[in-house]
């Protein structure tokens, strides 16, 4: 059983991922930052010993949960002076599990399906959490080390997860930046974005309900092109917007025109 | 004071209008729509009349309201057979407070930013509904009228509402087609929609208490080429996604850099 944690990260999923095991009582130990700062920041909230030195991540963890930004982990695993049979984990959605073979001979993948914040707690219990292994043993291990932070713990090949990692950025790092238009669009006319948030609410929570091609509405769908010009030309001034409007309303009419044909 | 309306329209906006209407005690004394059925259906969860025949609307109600799609409301007007006193108001974001002008002396819009569904029950109490009227008397009954739906009755011209739809159509009508998008790359790999609800919900929610722009993660923010090559190479038999794909990634970019840069 996984009792005690070496947590290699101090960024927004390393931080929410450490206070919600300190919660349940999984031991943090250890914390490494390249950042000592950061490691000791994140220490001093879960009181733990801290370190920007990977020579000096302690022996006697049961799991070393590397969360750094994708681009990082190799370097990570270069640097690792760790027993060839400790568990190591990553927690990237687009990095395959096969890059920590070769680095020990007990790991797996640990990726919460989420979008994370350092300041911005978030519960952890419904939260897909995607896990693989390279053995049998080591899988039970990070489904009953998944399984107290959720109840939603599944078991995704690297293959599976990267094309969740796709869809993820769709409709998350997407949706956010059509937010960021909105809020801008507004903000261009001094309107309060404060305005649009029931909307985005909804238009998320829909979709708990229906499926998001049936819960489509809007212009676009309805090819309405008086509407469509008259909105393209209020973007006159803004150039990289009217690109993307034009684009995904074209998307939008061609989804739909395939999803009406394939109904009838 | 408003009391009994006319309701012209019975799609999904109409029907949760009625239906928050019929709840707070407001009367709806009879539903017009193009489809008799559809009126009927309508007005059978009202208990009151239903038409399809403009000629037939009956006239001693205090408003009515059009609630039927941009394009339908001129066809609408020109066939009302009305005193010239009455109130009538429409529900259109795109649509200007003055296609009214010369049907009646008494006149405005309605707006609830919000996006509807037949049978999707939603509660008005937090929808922004945005009002407009031609003459301060009538700007101060749907003041009062709205404010018996809503507690956050907004005055907002024509100009305003027309920027509002604008950034509804990019966070709501595009987002959703985002979610769709995210389902069928899923679909394509067997794999359940539901994983990504979570993160869908937590996007929305998170601009509750976060800047948009301060919310961004992803690839596209940190310019992470080996990502962004990945995910386009994983889109080739998905040429319009890959399109759409690319341009969301470079408009991220671009704003984040030029965010960057006003923080400097």
């Amino acid at each position: 059983m996984i009792e005690n944690v070496v947590l290699i990260g101090a960024g927004n999923l390393a931080t929410q991922l450490a206070l919600a095991m300190h919660e349940n009582g999984t031991r943090v130990k250890q914390v490494y930052s390249r950042t000592i700062q950061s490691a000791r920041e994140l220490a001093g909230k879960l009181k733990c010993e801290y370190t920007n030195d990977l020579s000096k991540l302690i022996t006697e963890a049961d799991i070393y949960l590397i969360a750094v930004k994708d681009s990082a982990i190799q370097e990570i695993l270069e640097n690792l002076y760790l027993d060839c049979d400790k568990l190591i984990v990553h927690t990237a959605g687009g990095v395959p599990m096969n890059v920590l073979d070769g680095f020990t001979l007990n790991y797996g993948v640990f990726y919460p399906l989420q979008t994370f914040s350092k300041n911005r707690k978030i519960s952890f219990s419904s939260i897909p959490i995607c896990i693989e292994a390279n053995h049998p043993s080591n899988l039970i291990a990070l489904q009953e080390f998944a399984g107290r932070l959720s109840d939603s713990v599944h078991q995704i090949s690297s293959d599976e997860r990267k094309t969740l990692h796709l869809a993820a950025v769709f409709t998350n790092n997407f949706v956010n930046h059509f937010y960021t238009i909105g809020a801008e669009i507004l903000q261009d006319k001094k309107l309060n974005f404060d305005l649009l948030k029931p909307l985005i609410n909804e238009t998320a929570a829909k979709i708990g309900k229906m499926d998001p091609v049936e819960a489509q509405t809007g212009p676009a769908k309805r090819n309405d092109q008086p509407t469509i010009n008259a909105q393209l030309k209020m973007l006159h001034d803004r150039p990289e917007f009217q690109k993307i409007y034009s684009f995904v309303t074209e998307s939008i009419f061609q989804a739909h025109k395939k999803h009406n044909h394939d109904l009838l």
